[in-house]
């Protein structure tokens, strides 16, 4: 039997919590049977959403924490002085080993600095970048950074862009991905201080299949698997996305109330039309790794459901076995020298 | 009679050029008595196009001239070699006073560059924004600055808020237009180190009505009339509305084409469906406006049509009317110290 799993949920974190919490990791535990779940939080309340459900109990594991960090909370007062609040206790099961990896939809700023501080970065890896999935036409790209590491510096966005490359290719099966870096124009010369000076060490890293320069108008058209960019403006770019999207539903849905005529035709494309906004939807895709921890920290949406939890346990599995890690620190130790390809 | 509006078209600029300029510039003439245009470009093709319609000849004037700026080309060399093109041409009429504004579907790197160089910045403005205008559910948001100048400085971002501020006040009729600044979060301590540096000075600033952060998430749906950022990341977002527009309304009809029952329905809910995408189609609200030069400088898509043209050339009437650069003039010089509100 290969070897277990471990991934701890933290159960308190987010709008549904612990409810869809403790539903999606128990659908991920009987979905795969390499999965074993630690539910972190207050004991009575995840015993009594776990009682609904039937799975495997060696496989589902709760742990008691008194204590839960607020959204609202600022974040390194939270992580330094909540030591018995379930998003602590996560962090330390991955740090101390007992775990593989995490998944939270708590308070983001409280999660990238647990990361940094709890976790702790992999030897060589001087930030840790946040790196959502996005659906494109092609399929899905990662937005590496988007929100961990504002002002970052060239050499931060050239370890951006490998660990990208190597999450890409092992979790994704993406062989050879392609990468590119945001920027305002197509052309080398363009862009701002930071594009400009990260644009040539790209060009010059063996261990990636760098494309050059992409726009934003062309992201979602899905014209390279890694989007390379400093945390701001790749938060700006996925917060846009989720933005126009659903304004553009509601609107959508607002003009075909308008007239009987309309009304009669929704109803008929109704089907087809969710199935396709669905495969669009940015949360469909589990939630957004906190890539070059020691051990996997995966944030999803405040306002994960089920489907979105389950998705990001899954997610462990890929990431245990392929070793992403063991191939992050040796990319990071030889740092650009020697060609070290992810194994396909 | 009032005073003429004087617009000179840039006839060779853009994809479509010249014949949806010549188009657009007409219509505009048509639509409106106090607008007189210049068309400025090859005398013998632009006179093939103007054949085509009727309009009155005291308010259409063709300019010759002899060169075109490719988008290709490197912005400073062209605008500094090429005297003879029409960009070049456009922006010396504005710059003698001969044209209150300026219209352009050309190369936006030669726009830029051209508008600082020979139209000129107003005295007290550092840097000129590019600021155009958003679909949103409300209506439409002016996001400001979105591509003109990166690495901007706070006290860049100050002078956008008031400029556009002005500008939504005047020319859209936004009474006590919101002002928002782009961030990462909704809080206060949150951002980059520019974002970061800039809310106080914009919180401290009388003459604007600062509503604090702004999501890139709320935007789409109308969270504040205007929007400052720096150029980096509202060019991102900008681009971001551009891209997944385009992708959701493929996948939309992909979608609808794959079933008879949906087809069927698609016929049905295409008017109303057409109407609700055009609506928030960022194309259709006109150029860009460049912001704090001796004149309107106007910036079109480069695939932009007769509708794009005329709106662009229309928005040089309230422009003129409105005062707009000696609004900005006042408060460049009162520079915060002082409220001046911009005439109801």
């Amino acid at each position: 039997m290969a070897e277990m799993v471990n991934v701890a949920v933290d159960a308190m974190g987010g709008d549904n919590a612990p409810a869809e919490l403790v539903k999606g990791a128990v659908e991920a535990v009987n979905e795969d049977n390499r999965i074993k779940v630690f539910l972190v939080g207050r004991q009575e309340e995840v015993n009594k959403e776990l009682a609904k459900y039937t799975y495997d109990p060696a496989r589902v594991e709760v742990v008691h924490a008194s204590e839960v960090i607020e959204t609202a909370e600022p974040p390194v007062v939270a992580i330094r002085t909540k030591k018995d609040s379930s998003l602590v206790k996560c962090m330390k099961m991955v740090r101390e080993g007992t775990c593989d990896g995490m998944v939270t939809a708590g308070s983001t700023g409280a999660t990238l600095v647990g990361g940094q501080l709890l976790v702790g970065r992999i030897k060589g890896v001087d930030r840790a970048p946040l790196a959502p999935l996005i659906p494109t036409e092609k399929g899905v790209s990662l937005l590496i950074d988007c929100g961990a590491s504002v002002d970052a510096k060239p050499s931060n966005l050239v370890q951006f862009a490998l660990i990208g490359s190597i999450y890409m290719e092992s979790v994704m099966g993406v062989k050879n991905p392609t990468v590119g870096i945001l920027n305002i124009g197509a052309e080398e010369e363009k862009g701002n201080a930071l594009v400009k000076e990260t644009f040539p060490l790209l060009k010059e890293l063996k261990e990636i299949n760098f494309i050059g320069s992409v726009e934003a108008r062309d992201v979602p058209a899905g014209v390279a698997d890694v989007i390379v960019c400093e945390a701001f403006a790749g938060n700006v770019l996925l917060k846009t996305y989720e933005g126009v999207g659903m304004t553009m539903l509601k609107l959508i849905k607002k003009g075909l109330m308008s007239n009987l005529k309309s009304k009669i035709g929704a109803l008929m494309i109704k089907p087809t039309l969710k199935k396709t906004l669905k495969g669009f939807n940015v949360e469909e895709y589990g939630g957004a790794p906190l890539l070059g921890l020691n051990g996997l920290v995966v944030k999803t949406h405040g306002s994960s459901k089920t489907i979105e939890i389950k998705n990001s346990v899954l997610q462990c599995i890929a990431f245990k076995e392929q070793k992403i890690n063991e191939k992050i620190k040796e990319n990071m130790s030889n740092n650009g020298k020697e060609k070290i390809l992810p194994e396909g």
